[in-house]
């Protein structure tokens, strides 16, 4: 089963890098572009084929060690069932 | 609008910080794990409320600035309509 991470700063973090991408949007000649922050994707490949199970792997995954849960968020999407 | 774009590393790029995420599970005693590869997440708030412009700037932020398309995929979800 392959799932896809969305491991995202909290609201309230600074992204400097996020911000970094807006101005060079706006350098670029882009307008309207109100905010941009950026997260982290990350792709797993299990062997786990019940999702609960696979869900449950991937939360603790997160919890140990591919989020820093004291900034970040993650969610967690399953690509098949 | 605001929208979300996928950055992903094409097949056949070698990806050595998801190998040293997926070494890492395994020295946390994941199994199970056959792989991981990381790439970005990039929310961008857009002033643009037509599904399809925004589509379109968006795509092409990614061709300038967002993705290397000579070894990079990108994909764009726009999260409300």
């Amino acid at each position: 089963m392959k799932a896809t991470i969305h491991i995202t700063l909290k609201n309230g973090v600074l992204d400097p890098q996020g911000k970094a991408i807006e101005n060079a949007l706006g350098q670029l000649g882009f307008g309207g572009v109100n905010e941009v922050r950026q997260g982290k994707l990350i792709e797993v490949d299990l062997d786990e084929s019940d999702p609960a199970k696979a869900e449950a792997a991937l939360a603790e995954m997160c919890e140990k060690l591919l989020a820093n849960t004291v900034i970040e968020n993650y969610q967690i999407h399953l690509n098949d069932a």
